[in-house]
C-alpha cells in the first residue's frame, strides 16, 4: 500500500490496520458473502459492531454504560450545535469562544434563542485572533449549560483539560481531539465528536451524554430524529445509522486500545507535536507560532507561520515533492497547519521535522 | 468474492463491480497515497467525486442542474420527514398514506405544525392494511405541497408512476426504488432517498430539489443544516459530507449508466419479479400475495403470505441453506419479503422461483 506523509486536517488519516479491515469488509465481511454496506442494521453482524464500538468508546472514556450512552448520529457537528440548544436550552446557557467553531456553535444558540432565553459569550480569545484559550473564565452554575471547543483546528489553540464549570452541566465538542490523551471525561455531561478527524471517516458523530439529564433536563420539542432521547432510547438504533462509518470507527477505537489506550496516545502525540514544536522554537526568527502560550497549544493541528506568504507557498510545495501533504493553512487563517492526529506516524513528524530544518536553511 | 443471494431489504445488496472499486478507493485513492477516508472533502480528488456524482444524478432523472439542485445529505429519511415541513409547510400540506414509512412522514408533520398549519391525509390505504396504493385521489391545488412515498418497503406496494397533483408541489420519497424504472422526474419539486436500498451504502441521503421552490418558498426559521438552501448554496458542501458513502453512490450511479439506464433497470427489475410474482400466481392456492391488485405490486419488495406462521418459518430456514438470506418480512408485518434492488442478479431471482416451486411441492 502506498502512503504519503498525510498531514490534513479532516477528513484526516486513519491507521494502517484499520484500512485493512475496512478493504476486507466492505467485500466480503466477516465471510458472510455480504458486504458490511449490504447488511441489515438490525442484523445480528452489525449488532455486534454498533454494541462492540459502543462498549469501546465507554470503554476508553472510563464510562459507566448506566449513566451515559454512546450515540452514533448523523450530520456532524454543525447539527450537534443546533440540537444541543434546542433540547437543553431552557433559560440561559453560556459559551466560551475559542475559534471559528465555537463561533459556529455560539451563533447557532443564538438564531435558535426564543423569547426570554439568553445565550451567553462568557469569554472569548477573539480579542487576539483566537491565539490562546481564555483562563479565570467565571462559569456560571445557574446556567443549563457550558459549550466549550477544546481542539481548535484552524488557529491550532487546545484546552489541555476541562474545566470545572461551578455545577454548569459541560458539553464539549471534541471534534479534533478525541481520543488524543488522557481526559477526565466525567467532568462533561455531553461530549460530542465528528469522526473524520482523529476517530473515522466523515459520515458519523459521535454523542456521549449522561442518560439523566436527557431523562431530567430534555425538552421534547425539537423534531424526533433530533431528540436526543430518541436515540438513546433506541440504543443508537432508532433508524438506519452509517453502517460502514461505524464499523471504521469501531476499527479505529479497537486499534486505540490495542496499541495501549489514551496514555500511550497521549505519549506518541505529545513526542509527535515536541518534534514540530521544537523547531519552530530554535528558529523562532524564522518560524513563528500561532499561538502565544505553550500551554495551549495544541497536539493535533500545529499552526505556524513563515517570514511571507510566497515562503509559506514554497514551502507547501516543496513540502508535497518529499509526499508531504495537507499543510496549507485553513482557508480563513493562511499560514501553515500539520495536523498530527492519533494515526499520523512518528516518521511522518520526524520527516517533517527535519524539513523544516533545512527550509529555514535554504531560505533565509 | 464469495456471494450469497441477498434479499436485503435494506441496507442491500449492492453491484459487485461497486464493491471492487471501494476495496480500493478505501486503501489507496487512485494512486495518491491516501485512503478515500483520508482526504479533504474540499480536495481536488474528492470534489470530482462529488460533482460527478450530482451530475450522474442529474442525468438519470433527465434534470437540468440550472433547474434543480442534487444535494447528499446525512439523517436519513427521518431527517426529511422533518426537514420538508420545516421548510415548506406554511398553511395546509397533503399527504397521501400508503404505510409505515408515509405515516412517519405525516405524523413528523403533525408534531411540527403550529396553530393555523393543517396536516391533511388527503387519501389512505390504512383501511385495508395498506394493501393497495390509493386511486383518485382529489389532489388540492393550493396545499403547500403534497407528499407521497413511492415504494411501501415494509408492505410491497409501489406507485409505478408519479401522479399529477392538480399544481400541488410534489415531495416524494423514493428511497427505496429510486432509480429502478423510468420516472418522470420532472413532475416533482423535491425527490428525497435514504441510498441504502437501491443506491449505495447507509448514510447518505439524495435530495434533489427545485431551486427556485427553495428560493421562493422556503422559510429561513429551521435550524441551519436542517434549511436546503444551506446545502443548495454550498453545492452540498456546507460541512464534511459523508464522504466514503458518496464515492459508493457515484460508483452505483455509474454502474447504472454504464450498465443502460433507467430502461434497462426497468426491463430487468420487471423481469425479475415477474419470475417471482409468477409462481406466487401460479399457486395461490399455497402462496398468497400480499398486495390487492397486480400493478399496484412492488418491483423492489414482492411480499406474500404462506398457509402458516411455521411454514414461513421453515421457508426462511431452508432458503437460507440454500444461501438466500434476507426473506424475513419486516417485524411488523410477518410474511416473506424478497427484496429484488437493482444490484440483486437476475439468477438469484430464478434460485427463489425455483426454491418456491419446489417448497409449495413439498410442503401441502
Amino acid at each position: 500500500m502506498r502512503r504519503v506523509h498525510n498531514f490534513n486536517a479532516g477528513p484526516g488519516i486513519l491507521p494502517i490496520p484499520v484500512l485493512e479491515a475496512t478493504q476486507m469488509a466492505v467485500t466480503d465481511f466477516n465471510g458472510i458473502g455480504m458486504s458490511i454496506m449490504e447488511i441489515s442494521h438490525r442484523s445480528k453482524e452489525f449488532d455486534a459492531v454498533i454494541k462492540d464500538a459502543q462498549a469501546n468508546v465507554l470503554s476508553l472514556m472510563g464510562l459507566d454504560s448506566n449513566e451515559y450512552a454512546a450515540l452514533f448520529l448523523q450530520g456532524g457537528a454543525n447539527t450537534q450545535f443546533a440540537m444541543i440548544p434546542m433540547n437543553f436550552m431552557h433559560n440561559k446557557v453560556d459559551y466560551v469562544n475559542t475559534g471559528v467553531w465555537s463561533t459556529k456553535a455560539l451563533k447557532e444558540a443564538q438564531f435558535l434563542a426564543t423569547e426570554g432565553q439568553k445565550v451567553n459569550e462568557i469569554a472569548s480569545s477573539k480579542d487576539e485572533n483566537f491565539s490562546y484559550i481564555p483562563k479565570d473564565v467565571t462559569y456560571n452554575s445557574d446556567s443549563d449549560y457550558t459549550h466549550i471547543t477544546t481542539n481548535n483546528t484552524i488557529y491550532g489553540s487546545e484546552w489541555r483539560a476541562l474545566p470545572d464549570t461551578n455545577g454548569s452541566p459541560l458539553v464539549v465538542d471534541m471534534s479534533s481531539d478525541i481520543f488524543a490523551q488522557v481526559v477526565d471525561f466525567k467532568k462533561a455531561h455531553l461530549i460530542y465528536a465528528g469522526a473524520q478527524k482523529n476517530m473515522g471517516p466523515a459520515g458519523v458523530t459521535l454523542v456521549v451524554v449522561r442518560r439523566d439529564w436527557v431523562e431530567q433536563k430534555q425538552k421534547e420539542t425539537a423534531p424526533t430524529m433530533l431528540r436526543y432521547s430518541t436515540h438513546v432510547n433506541e440504543e443508537s438504533l432508532f433508524n438506519t445509522p452509517p453502517c460502514l462509518p461505524i464499523y471504521v470507527v469501531n476499527e479505529t477505537l479497537k486499534w486505540i486500545i490495542n496499541t495501549g489506550g489514551l496514555a500511550v496516545r497521549e505519549e506518541i502525540n505529545k513526542k509527535k507535536a515536541a518534534l514540530i514544536y521544537n523547531v519552530i522554537d530554535t528558529y523562532n526568527d524564522f518560524y513563528k507560532g500561532v499561538i502565544k502560550h505553550a500551554e495551549d497549544r495544541s497536539l493535533m493541528n500545529i499552526t505556524f507561520r513563515l517570514p511571507s506568504e510566497e515562503l509559506e507557498s514554497k514551502f507547501v510545495k516543496e513540502a508535497e515533492k518529499l509526499e508531504m501533504v495537507g499543510l496549507k493553512g485553513h482557508r480563513s487563517a493562511g499560514g501553515i497547519r500539520a495536523s498530527t492526529y492519533n494515526a499520523c506516524p512518528v516518521e511522518s513528524c520526524e520527516a517533517l521535522a527535519q524539513f523544516m530544518e533545512q527550509f529555514q536553511k535554504e531560505n533565509r
